[in-house]
Parts: C-alpha cells; sequence; structure tokens
C-alpha cells in the first residue's frame, strides 16, 4: 500500500467512524474522554518510555533546548493531560437545538448545531496537542485525523493505541480517532486531498506550516496563529499601567501568538514613557529597536526597519515608534497588523472607543494585557487554537467554533 | 491604467469606505437603502433605456427566451426592486453586541457582530442582483465590490450610479458600493488576487462560475449553490403526500438548486407509487430515467446510468431508484447528494429521526418539499445565496450570515 492509499483509508475509517459518534449522546462523548485520560495515566510508563525514545532521537539529531523540553513527557504532564481530558469532558455539550421556531406555514424549523465529521489537526513537536485536540473533536462529535510531528512519532504512536483503547471502552468506534503514522512529507500531501472524506483542517504550529495548509490543502482550512500584535500608549496614558501593560504583553511568553511585537506611542507621551520602558525592558532582556523619534529618548537602540514594523519576532526584541495621535497608530495597525490582537492604553474613554470600533482584528483590548486572547482566558474551557481569519470563527476556538449547523425541518406535506 | 490596476483602485476605494461605514449606525444603513429604493424609482426610465441596450445587444448574439427573460427589466420589475431594498431596510440590525460578560479577572468581554469589511459579489446575468446584493452588504455593514455578468453591464452601470447617489445622500461614501465596469475575464481574475482588500467572495450562479471562484481566488470564498437533492419515499409514507411533495419538489421551479434531482423509493412502495408517479411526472412533461427495478413500474423510462445520480438537472428530468430501505437510501444520498436539501416522506417516528441526524446536509425535511430552502421560506427575510459548504455558513445566509465577530475586552490594567 502507498502512503497515499495508506492516509485514503485511514481518512475513509474516519468519515465511516464520525456518523455513530456524530449521533452519539453527550455523556457517552463524555464519558469517552474520562477513559482516556484513566488509560493515558495507566500507560504512564509506556507513553515515557516511548517519548524517550522521541528525546533520544531528537538529541542525537541536534535539535535545541527549547523543542527538546516542548517534547518531554514525564509522569507529572501526563498527569496535566489526564485532567485537561477530564476538565473537557465536563464542559458542557456544543451539539443541540440552537434555535427552534414555526413558520407560518406550519413547518417547524431547528437550527443545530452539529459536527463537522472529521477534522483534520496537523501540528509540530509538542505530543500533548494530541490528546488535547482528540478530546476537542470527541466532545464536540468529530472523529479526528491527526497529524503530529516526526519528532513526537513515537510518543504520539503510543498515545493514540490508548486513547483508540478508551474510545472502544466508551462504545465508540476506534477510528474516531486515527494518527497518520508516517513521517515524511507525502503523508501531509496525501491528507490535503482528502477532501471527499475531512471536513475541516486545523493547522496549528509555525507560519510554514500555517502557509503550507493555506496554500495546498483541497480541505477548508482555519488559519491560525500569525500574531503581529500591537499596543499603543495614547497622550492621556496612565504610564505606569502602560510600563506594567506592555512589559507583560511582551515578555510573560515571547513565543507566543498574543504577545506584542510593536509598541506605538504618542508623541505627546515619548518623553515621559520611553527612557522609563527602555531601561525596564533592558533589564528583563528585551532588545529594542526604534524609529528616529523613538531613538531620541532611547539612544541606544537599534535602527528599526520596515522589515522590523512587519515581523512577528516571538522573541524577546521590541519595535518602538512613535506616532503622531491615535490616527497614525491605527493606520500603522492597519499596515502591518495581522488581525489578531490590539491594544489601546488610554484614560480617554472617547480614543478607546474609536480604536476599538476601527481597529480591524479579532480581540481589540482597552487597557489590558494582549495575552489575554486564549480560550481558557476568554472562559471557554479549551481551546483548539486561535483563528486569525474572518469565516467561520475568529479569535480564540473553543468546542462550539468545532461545530456547523444542520436545519432539521418537519412538516405535514407543504409544498411551495 | 491596466485592468488590473483598476480593478486594484476600486477594491482599495472600497476598502478605505468600509470603515466609516462598518462604524455606522444601523438608522444610517436602513435609510441608505430608501434613499436606493427611491433614486431606482426616479431613473426608471433611464433605467429601463439602458437595459434595452443590454437587450438589444443578447438578442443580437443569439442568446435564449430564458435568459432574456431574466435579463430584462421593466417599471413592474423596477418597483419590485424598489420593494425589496425597502424590505431589507426594515429588517433589525445584524451588527451589535452578541454576548456580553465580566471574567474573574473583571476583564469584561463583548463578542460583538461585525462586518466583514468588503464583500464581492460574481454574478450572471440577472440585473436585479445588482441592487439586491448592494442592499444586503450594506444594511449588514459591509461595502460592496460587485462584478454582474458582461450581458447587463448597460444596466448595472446604471443600477450602480444611482446607488451611489443615493449613499451619498444618506452621508456615507459612494465607494460602499463599487462595480467593475469591466465585460472581460481579466476582471474578475483580477478581484481574484484582491485578498488584501477583499475580505470576502461570494459567487452566485451557474457551476463553472463557483468552480472558477473556489480555484482561482484567493480571497475567502463562500461555496453556493450545487443541488443534487433527494427525496425518499419511505416503506410507510402517506402516498398521496409523496406524491404531492414530489411533483412539487420537482416541478414548481425545476431550474433552481433546491429542486429534487433523484426520487428515491422503497421497494415496498414501488408497486403501488411509482406507476401513478410516473402518470403524473409525464402529465407535467418530466422525463424520467430509472433503476431496472424501477423500469419494471415504468416500462417506458429510459434506462439510468450511474452518471444520473450524479447530476443536477436543473430540468424537468427525474432520476429514479427503488432501494431497499432507508439505510440503502441513505447510502445512496452519502455518495451521490451535495448536502444541500435532503427529504424523507414516512409516517415512522423512529426512521424520519434517523434520516434527519444521519444525513449530512444542509437542510433535512421530514414530510415537506425541499423548495422551502430558502432564506424568505426560512424566516431571514432576505437571501444572499445558499451555502452548502460547513465553514462559517450553512443552507440560507441572511444578513447575520455576512457578519463575523470581534471581541472588545476593557480592563484597567489587567497583566497575564
Amino acid at each position: 500500500m502507498s502512503i497515499y492509499e495508506y492516509v485514503e483509508a485511514l481518512c475513509e475509517a474516519a468519515k465511516k467512524a464520525s456518523v455513530p459518534l456524530s449521533v452519539s449522546s453527550g455523556e457517552t462523548r463524555a464519558r469517552a474522554l474520562l477513559l482516556m485520560a484513566d488509560e493515558l495515566t495507566a500507560a504512564s510508563d509506556e507513553i515515557i518510555a516511548a517519548n524517550g525514545e522521541d528525546l533520544a532521537a531528537a538529541k542525537e539529531a541536534g535539535i535545541g533546548e527549547g523543542m527538546i523540553d516542548r517534547l518531554m513527557l514525564n509522569e507529572r504532564r501526563i498527569s496535566d493531560i489526564a485532567n485537561a481530558l477530564r476538565t473537557v469532558a465536563e464542559l458542557p455539550d456544543p451539539l443541540g437545538v440552537d434555535e427552534e421556531y414555526i413558520r407560518p406555514n406550519g413547518l417547524k424549523i431547528r437550527k443545530m448545531r452539529v459536527p463537522f465529521g472529521v477534522i483534520a489537526m496537523i501540528y509540530e513537536a509538542r505530543p500533548n496537542v494530541t490528546p488535547d485536540a482528540a478530546a476537542l473533536c470527541i466532545r464536540s462529535g468529530n472523529a479526528a485525523v491527526l497529524r503530529g510531528g516526526k519528532e513526537a512519532i513515537c510518543t504520539n504512536r503510543v498515545l493514540v493505541k490508548h486513547l483508540r483503547a478508551a474510545l472502544e471502552k466508551a462504545g465508540l468506534p476506534a477510528d474516531c480517532v486515527s494518527f497518520i503514522d508516517d513521517p515524511t512529507r507525502e503523508g501531509t500531501n496525501a491528507l490535503f486531498d482528502m477532501k471527499q472524506y475531512v471536513d475541516l483542517l486545523i493547522p496549528r504550529g509555525s507560519k510554514g506550516l500555517i502557509r503550507a495548509c493555506l496554500q495546498n490543502s483541497k480541505i477548508p482550512t482555519i488559519e491560525t496563529g500569525a500574531g503581529n500584535c500591537h499596543l499603543y500608549v495614547d497622550e492621556s496614558a496612565d504610564l505606569d499601567m502602560a510600563l506594567t501593560v506592555a512589559m507583560n504583553a511582551k515578555t510573560s511568553r515571547p513565543s507566543v501568538c498574543n504577545a506584542i511585537e510593536t509598541l506605538l506611542v504618542d508623541e505627546k507621551e515619548a518623553a515621559a514613557f520611553l527612557p522609563v520602558f527602555a531601561e525596564r525592558a533592558k533589564g528583563a532582556g528585551v532588545e529594542i529597536r526604534g524609529c528616529d523619534v523613538a531613538r531620541k529618548y532611547i539612544p541606544d537602540a537599534r535602527p528599526a526597519t520596515d522589515k522590523d514594523w512587519d515581523t512577528e519576532y516571538d522573541d524577546l526584541i521590541i519595535a518602538v515608534r512613535v506616532v503622531k495621535d491615535v490616527d497614525e497608530a491605527m493606520e500603522h495597525i492597519a499596515k502591518y497588523g495581522t488581525r489578531h490582537s490590539e491594544c489601546i492604553i488610554t484614560q480617554n474613554t472617547e480614543r478607546a472607543t474609536r480604536f476599538q470600533k476601527e481597529i480591524d482584528a479579532a480581540a481589540v483590548y482597552v487597557n489590558a494585557s494582549t495575552r489575554f486572547t486564549d480560550g481558557g482566558e476568554f472562559g471557554f474551557g479549551a481551546e483548539i487554537g486561535i483563528s486569525t481569519q474572518k469565516l467561520h470563527a475568529r479569535g480564540p476556538m473553543g468546542l462550539r467554533e468545532i461545530t456547523t449547523i444542520k436545519y432539521e425541518i418537519d412538516g405535514n406535506g407543504q409544498i411551495r
């Protein structure tokens, strides 16, 4: 069997399994997740052993410390994974009646929340995405086809074996969760072709991965993750608050998409704010790249180029630009932003409202860190990714965002 | 200026105009539609004259009667268009707060319904789509870039001129509605490239047009319209009802996507149902193509091939297949259906429920005609198209379906 045929058979089996799953009760789906948690806990030793193989291979390949840490599972991390599964099990069932109404001709119309069918996910090194994605898919009635990174292949193989065993114990087909056990690019390319069986593709990972999916997938794909986010310090900002929020948005986790990359400062606050910010930033190991005006106040900053405004550093680097007013700040964001998360620090209600209404982004903050753009922080209980597109879902995606709708109509012989 | 530059300038202007439109009040947007209705009514003579040019060109090109009728505008049709605009003006504003809640850390999160920004529509001959699409876009706060068929170019040019005049009277930028005044394919291809300015593309028209958009557009596109719909006569069906509904679903308007193309009949009802159906169908000028079993009861039916099950005739032709039971009917629909509208005629509640739950389609009917899949019939007040995809919108799309969401978050210095 070729890799293409292997992937095709796997996706066809997932489609078949998705039918009983889609009509299973919320209780059954929740129970499957609890059983998954138990299975993985019981299999800790086996999982850690498989993970050890991946770690050894990664070290041999000279992979960096950061990646090794993301790849590594231990007892505590497996217990965290199991608890995450239990949390998703307890979330309310996203499926069921959304609206129900009767038309003048007597037709009864029910707008139902239903699963997509089969959801494929392509992701990178972290093996905890495997049970996490499986849980969100199963809880929402979707079969999952998972394609994790080759670095985690041994770990994923064992994880998925146990997830499938738990599904069977719950009375659901094992094929509700499957795993493309092929480390080559051929497997991914085959998956892109499976529009007939797979209803939705969600990539999670680097910009390169997401771009490859958007360009090559024939399956409808949700764009996730690119975040060139800005924080604008307005004329009337509380500068202490601006400092605290800007530092948090840049440094609390610089590698994630909701961290800020560029600081915009009203020219009337530049002299008061920038030297203090520069000192704090440098103390935290943040490199500053500034426009010409900003560099008057931060003389040792490297000059920023157009490329800097356009770059998602995902690192302890920040670009700083002094702007004339909120209009220039909004123009900058419209030009360079990726429509993810944007923030204004201001005490002026009128400008706060203008910024919030006119900025085109998934999340627009007044006086709070962009780092809150996250399913958990928004109260969704879980997150399968952050959409940076406008179609279907925007911002953090929880269970509801991986459902679609169906109209069920009951009549007694109505014709038009 | 090349055609590409012309389309680019037009889309850029639409994007710019979309900002004040997106923050305008619901009253202003409704008023713009009422002014459009008045403008078009006052310009009836000019519109009819322009339409005359299109009609003359169409006749010269030897275009068929059906198309000529779709192209033609007269006083009554213009009055219908104006009334449709007034109806959309009266629909509730789809923009505003969807949900609002406060998180434990004090963050106030508002999930807002907001416009996409700029929506492009590509459509064919009927010029009434021009004001109709413009109205739905403006009512929902979206700028519209319209690309109508070349057959209607003179009519569309005049219509859009008056729509833009009405926008200005309402205090909105004229560029909120614009029209690609170029009859070549180059204009469409340029539009496909305008992802930077256009947020959503909705094609309306033939399968070929929709396929071209899906394959070539870089702008997110909603798939509309393909409808290979089925009606299944179950074992326990009320056969009089089955006859009435099947005839309605096939013949009331055979050219539309919600008409049925294939009739599936339980083998236990075939002898009682098919001869009566065949007589009625033939009386209505419907050609029947049957499977071998069906042809026992309808001896003069042409044999149906695999291609028939796969074909959306959009014509007075129906394929008929006798099936063993509801399972075989559902398998047939899963294999050949386009996930648009499907129907079961039955008195059996259990099979009705199974059919409704297990069939994967936008609208699943029990004992009613598939012809009801329509924004107006569903109570949306208007329709911009029927989505046959699962992402974003499914089934009839009204005003709400051409909006997206944005999270507005208010804090007082929260960090994570």
